[in-house]
């Protein structure tokens, strides 16, 4: 059956004999085919809904762990502060994205840099792109965001987090995603012709257009503020901030663990997809499985890497580094995923964790201070997993994932044997995006601090944000201690508790 | 194709010629389509039945945000009370609900009152519901409890508590969701004839029929009991008694967007429905995107709203008041999620916000202390809800979430000319829903009071209830401190710890 | 229409007269049939890999409340090596599972006792299992190294826990999995012919393969390692050690049963399966419904059991007690959950609650302390699950789930009339499980405690092992006290703040 069902005529002509009675039947039974076949459209619609949908809800669960593990490391005083930046990026982010950010990015047709159509969900939906595909968008931008606030927490006015929270999902994000992964985007592997370096940059979920994105973003703001008062001692030691809650890290860390399934796997977009012929048990359901295998393998390998290596190097069983080398590990195979073996996954994520130790390193010898170690983990791991693609990218995959170049195929993995136009592409993805966020998000925030708006006085920061912008701590303990007392007396005979 | 499938004998005079074999091949052809219909039948159910289960396993997830919620906004003493009230509100919901709720709710036939039939699950499954309906309205039955115990924390006693709780669930609730929700409930939009005004109630998701509910029952219960000691000064004026953990006001918040993506798009029930003919990209998948997108932008605009008019009000950025704003938000787009657009949606939001900013000023006026504002919030902002949906429900969303009135098609919003039967039909649910629950609800509480089972003692309120009626305090720190003693020592040379 | 589509040949030769044009109809015709055949086939891949996925999730989710639920449970100083733990469950799982678990346990065709094909994935996958499978699988095997870690907290070497947490996840519990659950396990009720006692063990989501193995493990580690210090006086009575938060074991409690869903309802694998003819409303969907359901009422149960019979027992309304019911009720349920009535459940959950509380007392009685409860809930309620599953079995569930013995049908529950049989397998599969975990894993813990590597020092028991092995205390607090000081400072006119 092609693709538009049942052909009438040509039935006819078989059945023959009466012509009446043939074209009839003909025509009743391609009536049932055709019918058949619209059945068919609606099943695909409603499955691939359901399986964008409720990776929807997982990504969105990432905000949830982001709050968490933002929380959790930093210290109590600024905690109501960074959980704010974190509940904002998911709420300004919902009306910029709907206003223009999903326009800017997906609105094609466009010139290859920016999107203009559908702002504010104008003529939406239609038939390339539904209300759940703006949903899953939104979901990303918002991730984007997160990922910044956490480079320059503790030390930020929050009317400028503000304006670059929306800067950065309105505009920055937006343009990036539309050039890698718009359909008429210049760098964009899905282009049908005129691909760069006859490829195109494969970063299937986001390790450039996400993580890297929001994690130069970081390090542009954190390298203009400057480190937190006291994170470097006076001969510029580093001496270690511990956030207030180890309990939170995790929590956040196992949340975000939880919605990258959804980021990762659920970047397919729809599930209903066979490859080559219908009636097979491979199509893109296993694809869908292998990227969700892949990408549990590179964090778990990259925690393990992080917990003996760390034990190795400092000499204690330490989980919030064993936390982070895990996200590490996330943020690296997040650009390949869907197009590499489960044991390249493992070597990704082995990789992603010394390269967080390194970046971590760095840092500290040139003075940079990244509470969430934002910038290292998802702008470090996030180039190493734009590199990695690049050499583990496996020719059938590639074809499967991404096809529209039946005749020569694709340029896939360097070490695959697939040649270097795939690493030109994503050598290429690394300095745009560097150049790009580092310009757009430099001046901004170089804009903020010449206006007085970016950084908090020292006295505030010491105080802490929450009780000097935020209206009080995140934990009442007054009342708990009195009970105590109280309940103390009350155990006791002849205790008086007496309303105060 | 007919929905019952092909017909042998229609074929069969097509076929024409010799009777026999045309006999023969016209059945062989219908016995295949009709194997066709049947296979999309079980495909349908299995899709649908997918869908409906994810979507209530989230809607399960908010009743860990209602929990974490109540945890971070009560004080410390009284954590451990309030979290079994949320865990039994499912405990006790679930053997309820099984036994008489889902019976009365959803028993059709009716008398268009309340049902009577299924009680503990009798006759059941059977083609109009399945198991997994069941499900889906048990998680929405303790939703409603979850929003009452909130209203009266920190100040009632244990057994009033499993009482009143009982009665919402196993029957409060139950009656008001087959009025509004069952296809024979007397104001239901889904009646095949007799539509109140015509039209029915449109109270998708349940702006009325769970957060007015669960809202009006709080208000009864927290008039009755009267504020916490301390509340109010001898003057009367309010004083702010703050929950003890921001952190967990925050992750349960987002918890409880998290889960109102099953709330809101779930409320659909199936997802594999064309609107009109098959085959086109448009159809129910659609519409339940769109109403997760209707849903986010109401939460996103009043979170925004009451983030920059406390700011000009209080005159700090605060995260609880943009955490109630937020989920006033949700609860005004409940009910009306399904039929508005994007748009109206961000006003919906906008309202919500100051509708629950009013409300609060007015509680505390009248001296009026509701621990979680869940009175304000559910009942206040599901209140506005209803009337949103009467002003601005569009004409063919309407008719394609609610169809059966081909002819005329349905009233829809004021505003957008579908004249005032929409809304006489939901001021008389906001009348209703008010009488019914305050009169019984209220009864049922004051009853308690007269029996002096509701409210604690002035002793226990000082002491918290975590000591006085569950064995202990949510946080046990006096190990920890021995413990950061000991360690101290440790790290001083010459420290001898020895085993206590 | 047969599994294979449409015969041509057949269709032919009705479709008859004019041979060439009768067989190029009929061809035509068929090619049709075959087509939507393929895509039926497909959808099927589709729709039950999105179920398939989506309840792997869930049951990772279930590691995020083990975390939470382990960490409340402990002394705030052993907050950080208990959560570590987890997360290692999880990331070392990962690797062993992928190098050879998985291989083991379902790499068929075996000798039934242990499986030997895709290591490393390898030949994978194909027209049997997917990556989804390995997935959903990998996730099962975590959570019984996750039980196991509750039992010995607080007082095991953190190198041990590494030994013995590899070797459960890489090959105790495989083997456990391959008797029980792989089609050619010697005990599993999925084998085509050689049955046990002609019926094979139903232990459908594992009360016994998942909790009894992780129990037993805990049981042998416990027993091997003695109780914490304290815990018991020098009269030998037991001394309560409270967890240090509430909050997180309510958290963590949720998480779990939230996570339950997916791992209960989700053993079935697929959902797109209809019971005998196609076509009708009751089909897979409804049993994968029911089963949520089931393991809904027994949780319920169990809790509201709990709550009351500790009332009477101790007097007060205690949450903890609660949770841990709950939890137990879900552990007997899981086995039996797909083959029983919703009344059974209930009852189940009753009896499951005493049972928990009769371990306990016993537990206390013989000195054994295990700090979540974990051998007494896992394989307590977990056995008690299994006796269960053999006597309330329905007939007509049996042969629905588990199909393929169409003559006589299966053995049922002894209670229902299914006559001895299925208990005879039961109590065989309590049997071995419990020798074959008791002999490897009480070996492993007597060697490692011999090689003096299973107990931590007196000295690091009493200071805490987060300060002694992991870098420092899982919270933070004097940062906070520090700006609570100068905050109080601020609030004073005149008041002073420095940096320091």
């Amino acid at each position: 059956m092609a693709s538009a069902g049942c052909s009438a005529a040509n039935l006819s002509s078989f059945l023959g004999g009466g012509a009446t009675n043939a074209t009839a039947a003909a025509e009743y039974i391609c009536n049932n085919f055709n019918t058949v076949h619209d059945r068919f459209t609606d099943t695909a619609f409603a499955v691939d809904t359901t399986y964008l949908l409720f990776s929807s809800y997982l990504v969105f669960a990432m905000q949830l762990g982001f709050a968490m593990l933002c929380a959790g490391s930093v210290r109590a005083k600024n905690t109501m502060n960074i959980m704010l930046t974190n509940v904002l990026d998911a709420a300004a982010g919902g009306l910029f994205y709907y206003l223009f950010g999903f326009a800017l990015a997906f609105g094609s047709p466009s010139n290859g840099f920016i999107g203009h159509h559908h702002f504010g969900l104008e003529n939406f939906p239609n038939d390339s792109s539904d209300y759940s595909y703006f949903l899953y968008q939104w979901c990303f931008a918002i991730a984007a965001a997160g990922i910044t606030s956490g480079s320059i927490a503790e030390r930020t006015q929050f009317v400028s987090y503000l304006i670059y929270s929306s800067f950065l999902t309105g505009l920055v994000y937006p343009v990036v995603s539309h050039w890698f992964w718009s359909s008429d985007g210049w760098a964009s592997a899905a282009r049908t012709n005129g691909l760069l370096f006859g490829s195109g940059v494969i970063d299937f979920a986001g390790s450039g257009v996400v993580h890297m994105v929001g994690g130069i973003a970081g390090l542009c703001g954190a390298l203009t503020e400057g480190p937190r008062i006291g994170r470097f001692d006076h001969s510029g030691k580093p001496v270690t901030m511990r956030g207030h809650s180890g309990t939170l890290v995790v929590l956040g860390t196992l949340l975000l663990w939880f919605g990258w399934y959804g980021f990762n796997a659920g970047s397919f977009i729809n599930i209903l997809k066979a490859y080559g012929k219908s009636g097979s048990y491979y199509g893109q359901w296993s694809a869908i499985g292998r990227t969700a295998v892949t990408t549990t393998l590179a964090g778990c390998s990259a925690a393990l890497t992080t917990l003996f290596g760390k034990r190795l190097l400092v000499g204690h069983w330490n989980l919030t580094d064993v936390c982070n080398g895990l996200l590490g590990g996330f943020a690296a195979i997040t650009g390949g995923c869907s197009v590499v073996d489960p044991w390249a996954a493992v070597l990704c994520g082995f990789v992603a964790a010394w390269v967080l130790v390194g970046f971590n390193k760095l840092a500290e010898r040139v003075g940079y201070d990244d509470p969430l170690e934002a910038a290292q983990l998802h702008a470090g791991c996030g180039a190493w997993g734009i590199l990695f693609t690049a050499l583990f990218a496996r020719k059938e995959y590639v074809n499967e994932v991404y096809p529209g170049q039946p005749g020569t195929g694709r340029p896939y993995g360097l070490l695959m044997g697939g040649g270097g136009r795939l690493m030109a592409a994503h050598l290429v993805q690394i300095a745009v995006i560097t150049v790009w966020v580092g310009v757009t998000m430099g001046t901004l925030f170089w804009i903020l601090g010449k206006l007085g708006l970016l950084r908090i006085s020292a006295e505030d920061e010491m105080a802490g944000m929450d009780l000097t912008s935020h209206g009080g701590y995140a934990y009442e303990d007054d009342d708990y201690n009195t009970s105590l007392e109280i309940g103390r007396k009350m155990e006791k005979p002849g205790g008086n508790p007496v309303p105060v």
